[in-house]
């Protein structure tokens, strides 16, 4: 197979939104399809709408040879037999051989990845992290998701579970989290908290301006709250100051623990980055002794919603370089 | 050079005791020399201490070969260069390149390393962890110090910093750790915090109890306190459940973080292991969603204060066998 004519699937299943991309060994993406995710229709219509996508893309890349898929899932992977173990967002697809069964459908290997994982290897691979060995990403979205790529792989821990870095600890008597736990950064810094935040304020009358904008759109979102910020609103901008804040307390720690040379923050709460990078820098500075020792740089995702999509189509590129075939370990 | 007959040389240099250990390539403790550091008669003297030892130890090992020589040190090593570069325990030692100075001395190749890197190695080679890939180990001593092994090897970072887990913070309001930073887990879990909290409970004529024990003994300990809550003292029993929930909190985060399958807890508090074992489980169940969803263990270390020594002399056999000689990597 010639190198220059390979190119790999990216597959990025949302609970929303199913992304499938044609990608060449260069990072490049050559041809994308966009779909809504039809999980209501069950699991069978969402498969045989990825397969069809895939299909289309084939045709379209006629000539050139598919290196294998890499589809990015929200939930946890078991590694081994290609099977999703959890996921909120799909229900229905717990302990159903994904990988096998597309596979199957497709002839062509697959590699199953957590989201978050896939977006930390996409930014390794042509994002912030391209020429760094290492990196930590925390995706800020409806919750927080974790992937942790060290010499250049990911990070997976004995069950595929590494790298939940939603839920760490961050106030043990702090905000109550999804997860039961108190004080998770995910309570702090996903968009479901800045909602919830943006909504304990309107509800005690402390933000006229929140309340406005609330009134205006029908229903808030944390890209209203910072815009709201950035027009001044004092309560907005509490908000993303304790965003900040808390993300500087688990940033601060997981620089100590790593000492990597880069840490990415993505997802859309990352977009209110210039509202909240102060009050980061701030925190991890002040609690990290290895920040304060070493270059370390923690910056906005580059890659964007594309970090995930992109890291899913590397997946079988690295398989083959590695030797390890399509198999994950 | 026969492996039979192989021995490497194990230091543990710290800022009070100097222990010099010779150990076959199976981990067992062959011949061993423990010495005072006479930190105060100054560096020469130190290392002349220590060369002296190894020459001791060498000769009695007449007839098996010297594989290298692995130290611990309570710093931040420069693996690159094979110096200090910073030990609040060994002042002057700062850039000083105690690598090349031993290894000129003994015409054998040494090995530096911190001293909870080394005693995370120790357990991984013949203690709690030697069944396992990799694990984290915390050493609650005067200072808490971290050791991260992944894959079987010293986790280091870019700069040799990795695995700073003292100093995690988990309370961002709480007790004031000696770096300047508010809540670290080493001003709530070392003995430094547990003799500070018994004093402030004294002052304040809390706990008759320590109070007694502080005047029989004339000076409190950290083990004086954990026997005063074993025999029942409130206040005591409330130091050492503070202490296991906090370590609780700490270990639950690194549980979501690497997912590994042990976490060895050591050092001179871990033999108060029964005062706060149950505070601690109780807390990384409730806080660690991977902890819930996997078989984690977490334990007291197995070798005790030999964990260091076993580590240091394992360095040489490991650096052997990944075919970078003495070359730190």
């Amino acid at each position: 197979m010639s190198q220059a004519k390979a190119f790999s699937i990216g597959v990025d299943l949302g609970g929303t939104n199913l992304r499938i991309a044609a990608v060449s060994p260069q990072g490049e993406l050559l041809e994308k399809i966009a779909l809504d995710t039809e999980v209501k229709e069950g699991r069978e219509r969402v498969i045989a709408d990825m397969v069809g996508a895939i299909r289309d893309l084939q045709g379209r890349m006629r000539g050139a040879s598919l290196a294998g898929i890499g589809i990015g899932v929200p939930g946890v992977i078991n590694l081994a037999t290609g099977m999703i173990r959890q996921s909120p967002n799909l229900p229905g697809w717990n302990e159903f051989p994904v990988r096998d069964d597309i596979e199957r459908l497709l002839k062509a290997p697959v590699i199953l990845e957590n989201d978050a994982n896939a977006a930390a290897l996409g930014e390794h691979w042509v994002g912030a992290g391209k020429e760094v060995s290492g990196l930590c990403i925390l995706t800020l979205g409806t919750g927080i998701g974790g992937g942790i790529i060290l010499d250049g792989k990911i990070w997976h821990g004995q069950d595929g579970m590494g790298g939940e870095l939603g839920h760490m600890t961050i106030d043990p008597n702090g905000a109550l989290c999804g997860c039961g736990n108190l004080g998770c950064i995910e309570a702090y810094a996903s968009a479901t908290a800045i909602l919830r935040m943006a909504h304990a304020a309107i509800n005690v009358g402390r933000s006229p301006a929140l309340r406005r904008a609330a009134e205006e759109v029908g229903e808030l979102t944390a890209e209203i709250i910072y815009i709201t910020a950035q027009q001044g609103d004092r309560v907005a901008r509490e908000i993303f100051e304790l965003v900040g804040r808390s993300l500087g307390v688990a940033i601060g720690n997981l620089v100590n623990i790593f000492n990597l040379p880069l840490y990415v923050l993505a997802g859309g709460v990352a977009r209110g980055w210039d509202a909240f990078e102060a009050h980061l820098m701030d925190e991890v500075q002040k609690r990290s002794v290895v920040y304060r020792a070493t270059q370390t740089r923690i910056e906005p995702s580059k890659l964007g919603a594309e970090a995930g999509l992109l890291g899913a189509a590397y997946l079988p590129f690295q398989a083959a370089a590695s030797g390890a075939g399509a198999a994950a370990h």
